[in-house]
């Protein structure tokens, strides 16, 4: 349940601004990365102090200032009382359970996005926050923990691969979160990995268990929709411009992040409409196994019923009867069940039961 | 039934700004209480005269009147005429059946917001209403009846937590609609556990009751739903800020809010989600019933049929059964039994009924 | 169905504008009604002639024309030239099967709505159409007959009740409509009883015509939404105030009649969902009773089967069955069958069937 | 199929503006007929040849060219030289596989409907195409063959009936529109007795075809929705006045067309509604059959199968069983019988199976 | 699922704009064609070597570039330096699982549109890939391979087939265009004849593969939406000439286009309306096969339970029982059995079960 509501009881009606990190703790200290560069130079600096970034800053430079871990609040109030951000902005970073959203304070503008992955174990999809600022030509970015999404645009930055080092923050912005929405596409392979295996199963050999199975992926992919839509309008704020944050550049190239995530949810809804028919299966499945076994059920009382009245007949002990005197009675008795079995037989052949 | 259709039928018809409360009565007399600060000082007053607060009325600090129940007519009177308001905006804080709306009367605002609150007891949602008139650099509040959720703003102003002292009554109502706010995800919490409970009782042992158990968690959600959509729209028109009386400040506030809200509604997509995925899952325990007691009636039957006949056959009182003369006739007799049960007994197991 | 469509194949293809009166007749004469009033003075004539109430208008008063019954034409005809409206208004006066709807023609405004009553016989809803023009200061209202729901409004006009006869006649068209809307909450009212009522048979005692009575209820409901959706569309283009037949303050009473109206269709709402949760009870309580005579037909069978086939065994002729010859045989047999039957009882008490 | 798609492959990837007429040949020859009215006269040519319309032309008149039968092509590109049309209009003419649609070419106006009919032979809904070309004070109308829509029409412009004499051609085009619309009525009763008539099978006698039946129905229902909901367009497009051809006057005839629409779409979400309720109907009939199949077979084998073993008990063998030796046995033996049947018919009594 | 997700794991977090093919490889080399016309001349160029059409180019015809085949890089980034285009643009060609879409660089424009055939033997719509740029007086398209969708409109060119040669670049593209959403229509139909198909085959012998089958067309019909919905956006903004690229001529016929795909969509609901129709019936048909089975295991039991029972009476050894001393007792036991079953098969065929 805990994925979906992330309601801090201790924090109801307490003071807005108030800082307090509600989600896991990974790490016992945050880690700190400066990276400056611009088109000749890039320099790298890893700390677990944030007051030697500030003595570090070049303003000539493209900053990124990448936090991993949240535990530790004072950093994250340096950099509020630093770059004079808003309370709430702060808090916001903190409280990990925000949906994917992007707030304009004039003069920066902060971005929360999801990174999601699909844990195979768990057969659950875990989303972590990953929070930007983006302020002056300088991008600072707060993470959970690290997950790695980022690896590849560090080691573009290092050997100056693509435009990169040639463009201001707004474009390495861009670049995060193009990161992120591309490892969406590896979550989705790997949960339609699942989803495959669940209908292989299916088909082959359906438990009373896949019905909780087919309902889990349901609701995964309800949560996984719901982490998704708000991107999609985060993204087209982003592309509408309003903001004098993003050059024009960087505008073509975010309207290819925002092609991304319709792709990304036209095949959720492909998804969702996989386990929809899943489901039908599974409920058609059980009818027809109860018709089998009415089959089976029918096929040998039909032939057995009427077979054993005749027995009943010669074991009555009526002082007459004709038949028990014919010296093959006995034998004709068999003869009679034989043929009586043949035309049951041949019937339920002609209806396909057998 | 009650709480979808509030209609006094005495009502009916009647001149409109007539005021009759409409609700429960808690208690006898309605407590008043008028809180009065700026950011040095800060003077609560508990009465039951309004006259009295009128008279204490400061009008340099912000105030905030707080009248915990409604039966005492005369008090609503007299508020009224003290401000100025309208008539229907007396009707309706009398009317507690109303949806959660804004109706901004040029020089102030009226906003209507239900506390919800679920009984685990009567396994029902129950909504109390809370309405709020901004005017001046006053807010008055109305409940019905005290009901905590506004303890801790109280607290925060007395002891000057946060910014709250040092700004003006816009950010009051703020923070007295985040309370309001914050109590639904404890409504919610509580009411997940709820659909939990129900979800372990339906998978381990599903009686006929939990249908009607499910159906019933279904319009709760959906009397939830329609308490909180309006919510959302009364929030989003503070947020647009079409009125002149929220600061700048108070809006980005207001915007945090409005994401909480968004964030319980698609908490309550899922719950409805997983509600009809329970629906689905008792329908099918159903047909899964079905089957297994028609697995066992066919497994009992395919086997004492044939060998009934058997039996049959040898009560039979042909002249001439070879087999009954036989010396170990009686004994063979059972030697097939024994051979067509296991055969049975095979069939059954390949088909994985038993 | 002649509530669905109400088409006169006599009017297919004529000229508009031509004058049939479609609906049902009730009354020999229509009843014709004018009150006029202001703050000092209220004066009401009953008449069945109207050129009469012509030759007795007072502009200086508000009036209120109001028309019992459509059977007679040539009424509908001279208010037309008295008012010179528009040949299509007067059409749709008659024709009883009309939407709410509103239609502005500049110099006057034209209403149709609709009076909705629950026959609790006809189990079904009825639908009385009344109409409004609004010309200059004065209300002509149009029934198909008196349906007794302005009753009060006639009384709060005479006893000066309220504001009513402070203000013009757009406050006098508010008054009318609201107490149109106010009597849907008695019509839901009865209908939600109706609901309660079908819920309790379905849990008692669900019988096959119940499905009917469920779909009856649906259709019903259907039925009202497309009553009262088009009302909430004419009651939001009042509010807008695009047109300038309403003041300022009547607007404001209006946006409350269109709160009623949103409160009414979400009970709609939650009507509808209680029935498709009565349609998903009662399709499983046939399965339900499927599973219980099964269980009977098993419990029996599976009882009576095996301890039948021993009864058969010892019905056997074979030379030598040496239970036979035991002295106390048949109370063996006797306690064999006793013990099976126990074990049978034991095993179903198990798997919960009795 | 043909009805949901009309391809004509020969066209695939032809040059636009190619006049292939798709659709059924009815007639050898188009009928042509013009019809030239003012407030004083009225004149019409009936004609195979359109240059003869041509030189009849009177331009101070309203002009109505009148198509029926659209095989010859000719004609078709005459009348497009002549006032100058589109070739795409023209091509739009000629393939009757259209939605219903409004062009605007500046200086004329094109307007495609459909004409519905319901055969009951063929238990389908027929469509047939017809266009309006506005332009100048002329209407020119496409039909694929005489369908009598119009009959009235031209009726009502030979005696003078109402304004049409009077008005212009704007008036004209309403006036048929029109009477295609009320033709929508008399199907839709047709298509309603339809419904009835298999709700009254579903209810009497449900046979495995009406579920067939009802699908058709559905289909048939959609398609219909299909061809109104474009039509609904069109009007509302006409309404809006964005286009200069219409007057005020006939603008406030054309908001009743649409309330007209309106109706007949809320009639067909009825009848929708009615074939889903039947469909459930249907399912739960099927359901229901199994039951009271499944209850004669459980009261046969529950009354029969413990007085079998009680048969079997006293037809064993066993040396010694006292019951035998009784004189009265065999008739005590008929009274537990009787009693045990008596006991088990009060036990489905009281279950109400009997 | 490959069709779904179209996500190149080596990509993921790689620099925008690096030139990768990802999709089939169909031939060696890429085909490059260069049509250039105008209403006098035309001529066309084959060759594999794309500089060679560089210096033929001929600025003052309609030039149209067509490339077939997209594994050759180099030819797609030769173009995209001579004409100047976004290196995004040149891996949206490349990447083939684009959804259809047009972008508006300024100065050129980027279409990207699907090809879709059914495959009758995988029972799978594929999709092809086609984009155009849209540059001067110059069209460029790219597609995977020769699908043969614009042979018609190379031989148009070729013979000056209608206006095509008259007329420039815009209208080149809107044949292009044309030509591929008039491919979809016998796709369509193709598809149509399957369901047809599988719908007969439900109807005259539905075996439990065909719930399979019908889901597939279900979510063949999911992918054929997703593909076809951003189409009619594409076209839609092509309409609303927010560019300057159409003149009023092309936009006309483009409108003729978007009436097409609109028909597609509606044909595309039809076709997915039926699929739900036809699970509905399957779903029936496994309950009726139920009870068609449970009323042959009834009418057996119902008529040999009875008799099997008295059949044992008379096999019973009790000393006295009158019957079996009747000269005639065998004979009137057959009389009885006969009367029994008499009476029951009446009963079912009374209750219409044989």
């Amino acid at each position: 349940m805990s994925r979906y509501i992330v309601s801090n009881p201790k924090k109801v009606g307490s003071a807005p601004g108030t800082l307090v990190h509600i989600g896991n703790k990974f790490k016992e200290k945050s880690e700190i990365t400066l990276i400056q560069y611009n088109n000749e130079t890039e320099e790298t600096l890893h700390t677990h102090n944030i007051d030697k970034c500030f003595s570090n800053f070049n303003d000539e430079k493209v900053r990124w200032l990448n936090i991993e871990g949240l535990q530790d609040i004072s950093i994250i109030e340096k950099i509020g009382k630093q770059f004079k951000l808003h309370p709430l902005l702060l808090e916001d970073i903190l409280n990990t359970g925000q949906r994917a959203k992007i707030d304009d304070y004039d003069n920066y503008i902060f971005i929360v996005l999801k990174v999601l992955t699909y844990n195979k174990d768990l057969k659950k999809i875990k989303s972590e926050q990953v929070s930007f600022v983006f302020i002056d030509n300088c991008i600072i970015s707060f993470q959970e923990r690290d997950i790695g999404v980022f690896d590849n645009v560090k080691n573009r930055i290092k050997v100056s691969n693509g435009n990169i080092r040639k463009l201001s923050a707004d474009y390495l912005l861009y670049t995060l979160i193009d990161a992120i929405v591309d490892s969406y596409f590896v979550m989705l392979e790997n949960f339609g990995n699942k989803i495959d295996f669940v209908e292989d199963q299916l088909i082959n050999k359906p438990e009373k268990g896949i019905l909780k199975s087919i309902h889990n992926l349901k609701r995964e992919m309800l949560f996984l929709r719901n982490c998704i839509w708000p991107l999609r309008e985060v993204v087209s704020i982003l592309i509408r411009g309003d903001n004098s944050h993003f050059t024009e550049n960087t505008i073509v190239y975010l309207r290819d992040v925002y092609d991304h995530i319709i792709q990304i949810i036209d095949t959720i809804e492909v998804y969702r409409d996989m386990l929809s028919g899943m489901l039908d299966t599974y409920l058609s499945s059980i009818s027809n196994k109860t018709n089998d076994v009415m089959k089976v059920l029918t096929i040998i009382s039909t032939i057995f019923i009427p077979i054993t009245f005749l027995a009943g007949v010669y074991g009555m002990n009526f002082k007459y009867i004709p038949e028990l005197e014919l010296p093959y009675g006995y034998g004709f008795f068999w003869v009679i069940v034989v043929i009586i079995t043949l035309l049951m037989v041949r019937y339920f052949k002609k209806k396909m039961w057998i």
